[in-house]
């Protein structure tokens, strides 16, 4: 994409994926368009194309800076030389706490792979596979090492990260439980769905080192 | 709801019905019109109002459709007088049997709650709660029994539902695993989820008796 260069410009363009997050978040990808996203930074329709030749490729940037965010911080929070139920805490930890943070653009990126044409569509795919195969290769790792019980790599990865991702859908940070307390609770339903006995260890280590 | 009586009129809005779940899974509520809906279906969009006073009123009846069916379903398959995991797995058979066989309507479900006005999203978020709330009660019994480890029955039962709901993100019925397959898979992760030792057997159980 091509994006003007200064400050003017870089925070217009800032301003305009915020506000295509939030408004796609809330009414759809599809009935969002260009005039109402320049409206809502106040902008010309115009000036917008400057951005984005076209409002999918607007699109398919959110969705790849979402992902490159989301391979980013894993890259700089994972434990190095750590054992698999260490990899695994660290894991949940990162992934809730990403997702928590970004709930607009988890929305987003979630919903919206049906409003993507094929090519750009595999290319998300592609990304998402990568992370997703992490945490695969943690769970492979575990279980030849016979510390977790896993009957299907694959399956198990869809299971925890459709089960960490969605705690954006109810969570608010000025409810009952504080990210920290929701973290430590999917902690141990997640060490305990792939049968490793020692969840709250492995993370107690991780907090103390 | 008004519905017009008489065959070709029940006819007319389950077409519409089954349109409105298609393409609001497709695009989006905000974005697909009456309009568009009768085009779909092959009929003025004027006959349109005669089944629904406004699209809102499609959206909610198609919604409070979904959780109706979902209880009944449920109602209906629950075993009675049975221990904690039996039941635990009969919900996981369910809930996963019931999402897959509904893909669009899960999906407009799930993500067109933002689209109601406010009392009428009390009303589904009334029907799901008392719909959560089996959940919920199935794993304190089974906690109480000393059968479960459930640190926090409501956090428990959002990750099970959401982990079991998830599967039709991913699960097509003619690729690598059936659903009895995928369904085993996780009524296996979900009884070590809950700490239960005997997921496997309770499973057996049920599908013997």
């Amino acid at each position: 994409m091509a994006r003007t260069a200064g400050s003017d410009g870089e925070k217009t363009d800032a301003a305009l994926r915020d506000a295509a997050l939030s408004l796609i978040a809330r009414y759809g990808y599809e009935a969002v368009s260009m005039r109402r996203l320049a409206e809502e930074v106040g902008v010309q329709a115009a000036a917008l194309y400057r951005y984005y030749a076209t409002k999918e490729d607007l699109l398919y940037s959110l969705l790849t800076e979402h992902m490159q965010k989301l391979v980013a911080a894993w890259e700089a929070e994972r434990p190095r030389n750590a054992e698999p139920p260490e990899q695994l805490a660290a894991f949940v930890e990162h992934h809730i706490g990403f997702h928590v943070a970004r709930r607009h653009s988890t929305h987003v990126s979630n919903m919206e792979l049906r409003s993507l044409a094929p090519e750009k569509l595999t290319q998300i795919l592609k990304m998402r596979n990568a992370y997703e195969k992490e945490l695969r290769q943690i769970l492979r790792t575990g279980a030849d090492a016979g510390l977790f019980i896993v009957e299907d790599a694959g399956l198990t990865a869809m299971a925890i990260i459709q089960m960490l991702t969605g705690v954006i859908v109810w969570f608010r940070p000025d409810e009952r439980l504080s990210v920290e307390e929701v973290t430590s609770n999917y902690l141990n339903m997640t060490m305990r769905l792939v049968g490793a006995e020692r969840g709250s260890e492995a993370a107690a280590l991780r907090r103390a080192g």
